[in-house]
């Protein structure tokens, strides 16, 4: 057996040596393999279709740090998964608690039923994590939407300044993504199905079982109780049908951790743009020893956006293998279940990582309203072009409004000159009003919360208010604690 | 200006010349580009912001096969997308209806909002009509589900020949897939949002329009207004906060639509497998000139679920495109945005293709239940070992079963004969009782209905079928009859 | 009939009407389809295994605007591949030309076989388009190298101004990667092959025919004979075996491509970065009507840069669908190869619209190198904390003068001061000699060519002049011409 | 500090516990930063930039087991990257061998030059197991397609029996991809370059040292050496210019490995396709334990073929991300390059797994010809309806062959007669001459080598043969040896 691992996190800055890579490790996944196997072996009991002394070898089994995970690793080659040789690892360790205990473990279940729930019970614990560190994010995006609703700053289209908005109204367009995020997890996070089919997915086994032990009267009864009892202890739901190549809920995992590394990705690019040298409107607060350089002693490098954004740059093509993977034919396919695994375990190590980087960074930004103002003299007044000409258009009309701001323009760019000055000119040439004429000169003045940004942030402001207000209220808070007990029998040491 | 089209369907065998094609075509594109730029002064209208004449122009205007979808495309080039030679066609036909109406067109606008609101129209009416054909596809798998709940045949795994299952439980699986697509796009289809933010996404332009033209008072409520008679006319839904580089929603399209095409792929891949030449239990029935070979006169090819399954494919990498496009910095991004567009829309094309040809290939699907039953003999009873297992497991356990089974089937393999033969022998030479052996000899005849085939199709097909009656109570159907047609402006010639 | 077309060009605006979209347009691949067709049938003429009359057939059959491109296109579905109608649409045309002449058409070959061959010559056009193009911007870029060899800039790294840098060297950068991609597509263009198998590859037919019509002995020499005229009149190589599942070629196409369009994106997106308004370093040229916005009359968009970043971001997903399709079964697949034919082609209008974009983009290319000195000065000196770093370790070490001027540096950011004489305070401060502190301070006045530029800008430029003087030499130019016209039976109007 | 391990190779049946997954491991990656590191300081002895004494302290250094991986791994974090800790650490070594040692360590570099070299390092090796691997695969294939040329098989194209060819023609298009890819290799192999340019890439920090030393008379002579010995000393070679920003090296891996995973997968995928229980034309011999299922006594699955194309299906996603991260801005990119470093070697893991178990499943493949040849016999004689419809064709004219094929094989398919006796009816009929009526009733039975198999057979082979031979005259296979000796500073215990 070789003494090495593959990844010990030496490639991972963002996640080595932190809750969220645990929570995808090999050691969490052998423990839900575990949950998931005894869950089994549970829900038979229950369904009078095992003994009640199995519930005290489950208990004896339940802790997946006895079990040896780098022989089963190596085992699993032979059979194409890890559970052909778990499992036999497991009946050992259960005849050792009591002869004739294997017997009862792994009853009419196939690899995949128990690789397939233990994906589930990892994706719930997931997803619950997920769903605090967003929560933690919005929280403080926030209070930066509402501290910041009038902080003037430039927008910015094309990489060019465009118009001026505020930095509040920027901060809530972050949070307005990620409360779509935390809606789409709130939804999944109840909905993830137990896998129980056996060999071809009709479950024949147990119903064999069933007839043989009870009466083929009570055997559809006693099926439903083994599966809602499955569920049950397993922290998930009873599916329709089992799903072995029915992949779509797959799909929707790695779809919303993909837009969630995404909506973090996309925050963490904003901060890197605004942090540049020649910016410099936000930075992240940095510990010592963060943000150096192997080289320059003077770096100050905006280290979390990059890592997440990295992040980010990763998410897609790995969610792009797990819908390739949906293409699963026959009861259970050659290879497109297989490519599954590591993909999908990798993204919701990226996930988590992008988004706890992602509330660590908001929590961690300096902002500077008095940069983002004077970058917003930088044009020498351009940027004030498309507020000047919606003046100018309620008396001359759009388009010659917009063509005389563009002539000025122009003439301002080339000329140096501010946009104010030249536009005063040609507006005095042109024989215009001395009230207009003032108006227009005034606009270049930026009083702050433009256009509809304060209306915008309240809004969004509001929905996370509902939100944590309803979480307080129902105790969603505890929920989700109690989600991750409910399924916790990991013990990670 | 070029004479020539890139994409005429040459390379696109499964859409060319189809409804689903033209749902995405550049024209009703364009269509919906003019859709979205009226629907916009129709609502500033409805604000008092534009005068009421203008709604005659609206109507002038409202056929986008007035304009030059090519000349547009050409001088799209210069800014960087097409609305902005949009609308200056807009506004140069809006004058020769009336002078002055160019300035009611675009009011407040930027490019982006445009192009989103046209995507988020097109994404609409491609959401109703893939409802519509999954309906289609829903209702005859319901049907074969149904009827086949009988119909033995080998399930397979890793290609193998496993254990039987029915081809009324395979359709099932089939069906399930797809309600829980259904069950996707419903949720999404009614909430896609317009996209109104002006420049810089806080709707300055209008504010100080309505600021200038009404009062500061109502301003707030004026804008609300807009906001909501613009998703009225455009049949869309008020968004939280414009969401220029807020790809959720966009992420969400790509996630249902590459699941879609997955869902459908997976049946067509079954069918392609089950079609082979050596397994033959289903066939695609062709037309006449269908599936035939440029070489080979005997050729049946099963073309439709060799098409979809290419579709399937594709998609993959286009929903990667549209992830990787979140990360959209500023607030209109430099490239990420741009990239969406044909990402998008060729993913549709793929989507609604491989849904109507999956809707297509199940209504023509010839189901042959002698060769089901023949090729379950293949093995020589090996495909019953499961079962044996089972049932020798109520009296000597499952591991020692197990273990019994496994000579028996690699003794059988290796001499050729019936697994049935071969464990009878074993069974008498352990000594095992004449009533057990009777057993197990009974259970290689297979009466049907293998395990809980029965109880999962009445499971699925009963959520079909809810479904169905809600449709029919609610007109559900008749809505999405009037979704297309409120937003059907367009006219396709 | 359908009268819309899927693509016109709307939603492309880099590529519409241009040469580089008409080059993988569906009217230039049915020419290639023609081109392979009758390629066939002249190197069975040369063979002998078709009578010589064909050729004028095929001369009269060389235009590939006679055939209808729609009804093609719509009958494709039958079959599954253009390939099937268009042979009849062929075979009918050369019947009229004279009776019989069918019979020499397709003769021993599949559908893939044509379409293939088709693809390969379109990609060899592609190919010999790219090497044209990037051999102009390797010449501007060379250029840009030599002329700004003196031109100092601030250096950046993640975001940060991190050391100086000439933006010569940077010029030589991009350089050095055009050059790279550029012998990677001489060393493909001349090797790509002819598809000629048959049916399953191992052209029986031909076989049979030759067998029938001349003799046993020569069969073997027969079949030479027709693939080299075959690769011949197609400008294309003979493979060492039919690839129908064998897509290797393929996939090289695809990574050559996609690297080229990434080469060209990361050009383009250190233009947006550098052309920010707060950077300003240097900007795109713009001709009247580019550039601007539909909303802000002041905006100068870098949209080249914009659209070639764009289609960067859409080529790995496609790069991804064709690695995928490399998992072709049997004799050929059922899909696999179908979800090429789209994914190639638009990854190839990607490519040399982004490339043909990139020339452009650096012939227009405004540098502003005062602005470039002046970003220089915004750090106070920080950007120079390698390089003193480097001249005090010579006296007190690295670790040590790392550590020093790390300390100086943060103060100099605390207190808004130059590190130039915070340094010099805690220098006198630790009583360094007076000769070591005026080489100190003597360090922060850059003279231009910092390192190695200018060493390293002449090595990479006189990598591209080899390649010029040895095309120039060879008539390479000459060479492409050549190449383009072998195979341009191509008659686009 | 965690005492887990994020991966140790549960979720990797295929690569667990091998060479090929210990070549890519944190512990070999880390090796390979050593030896960068040290070569570094090696080349500045060579070039007189640092004390000859330091070579005894790089002998001291040389072994990564002596490093704390997990620590370095945890750190990491702080500044983005682990070469900004490893630094740390090795310079805190180096010190406990000699004081003022780490003076000379990173003397010039930034991380990205140490983690680019590292990775050229592993890709190095990589590519030499790879062609290692590969040359055995194709040692197998050789000899089946020597050994099978007689062996008739149906071929098979959109999952249908199409015509007869040969076994051995099959295994010469296996070899043909795998040749193709072997060339691409060997071309890299000795063409990966060390990356050394400092904070900015122009080398910088080394010139002033240079300068500050020697003279500036011989600073580019000095400069060549410590770039000539840094390549020496690494096993790899010196690149134009330093590319942190020019990724297309990486591309190049990428899409070669991409594309070796693929023709292993498409192997893989064809030998599961003829594995089928129904097909049953080849299989995979397995050793005890292999291949078995944790529900089916019975099931004898094919698992190496499984797993392979399991990792060909995920190898297309993570090329795209190595492609999207070209994508690099500045002098060195805010997440780009970080994104790279996972996806490599993954990339790299599933690679060398797949072409492994390429080359073991081609040694274990067991053929049965004789179920070739019964599985040619099940269309009833539709299979030879090419090859009678050319024999035809000499006489009745291309297109009244193919008519009358395709009506005798619709009449034989639905009447479930062979094609043999529905032709020579339809014949008679239609008053064909006796002689080609026998002639058409011979072509019946196949003889062997269909079409140009032979001959195809050999073009290939004698390939490989040539290759085979080269490597030996040359002693290629001890270079390979040698290759990997002179980096294997990596002391995997």
């Amino acid at each position: 057996m070789p003494n090495f691992t593959f990844d010990a996190g030496l490639l991972n800055p963002l996640s080595h040596g932190t809750r969220e890579s645990e929570l995808t490790s090999d050691q969490t996944w052998l423990q839900a393999m575990v949950d998931a196997e005894l869950a089994l072996t549970r829900a038979l009991v229950d369904a009078e279709l095992a003994p009640e002394w199995m519930l005290a070898v489950c208990d004896a089994l339940a802790d997946a740090s006895q079990f040896d995970l780098a022989a089963i690793a190596v085992e699993a080659r032979g059979g194409g998964n890890p559970v052909i040789p778990f499992v036999k690892h497991l009946g050992r360790a259960a005849e050792k608690v009591r002869a004739g205990a294997s017997d009862h473990i792994h009853v009419g279940a196939t690899s995949q039923d128990i690789l397939d729930t233990a994906a589930m019970i990892v994706a719930r614990r997931v997803t619950c994590e997920l769903i605090h560190q967003l929560d933690s994010l919005s929280a403080t995006l926030a209070g930066l939407a509402d501290e910041h609703r009038g902080t003037v700053m430039s927008g910015r289209t094309l990489g060019q300044q465009a118009s001026p908005t505020s930095f509040g109204f920027v901060a809530a367009g972050w949070l307005d993504a990620v409360l779509l995020i935390v809606t789409r997890l709130d939804g999944i996070r109840d909905t993830l199905p137990v896998q129980l089919g056996g060999a071809v997915g009709n479950l024949a086994v147990i119903t064999e079982i069933a007839k043989a032990r009870r009466s083929e009267a009570v055997t559809a009864g006693i099926l439903d109780t083994v599966l809602e009892r499955f569920a049950h202890h397993t922290g998930l739901v009873v599916p329709r049908l089992s799903w072995h190549t029915n992949r779509v809920v797959i799909s929707e995992l790695a779809s919303v951790f993909a837009a969630a590394t995404g909506v973090a990705g996309t925050f963490a690019l904003d901060v890197s743009v605004l942090s540049r040298t020649e910016i410099a409107e936000v930075s992240e607060r940095l510990a010592p020893g963060q943000g150096g350089s192997s080289a320059m002693p003077h770096k100050r490098n905006p280290v979390s956006a990059v890592l997440i954004t990295a992040a980010a740059l990763q998410t897609p093509g790995l969610a792009s293998t797990l819908y390739g993977s949906m293409l699963a034919e026959d009861q259970r396919p050659s290879g497109a279940w297989h490519a599954e695994w590591q993909a999908l375990r990798v993204l919701e190590r990226l996930t988590i990582s992008a988004v706890t980087g992602a509330a660590s960074l908001a929590a961690r930004l300096d902002v500077d309203p008095d940069r983002m103002r004077a970058n917003l003299d930088l044009t020498d007044g351009l940027v004030f072009s498309e507020r000047v000409t919606t003046i100018l258009a309620e008396t001359v009309g759009k388009t010659t409004a917009f063509a005389l701001v563009e002539r000025a323009s122009q003439e301002a760019f080339v000329t140096n000159r501010p946009l104010q000055v030249v536009l005063a000119s040609i507006l005095i040439a042109d024989g215009c009003s001395d009230a207009l004429r003032a108006q227009i000169w005034a606009a270049f003045d930026y009083e702050g919360q433009p256009g509809q940004s304060a209306a915008g942030i309240d809004r969004v402001v509001r929905s996370f208010r509902q939100r944590a207000d309803a979480s307080a209220v129902s105790g969603a808070g505890d929920i989700v604690e109690d989600a991750t007990l409910s399924t916790n029998d990991v013990r990670i040491s």
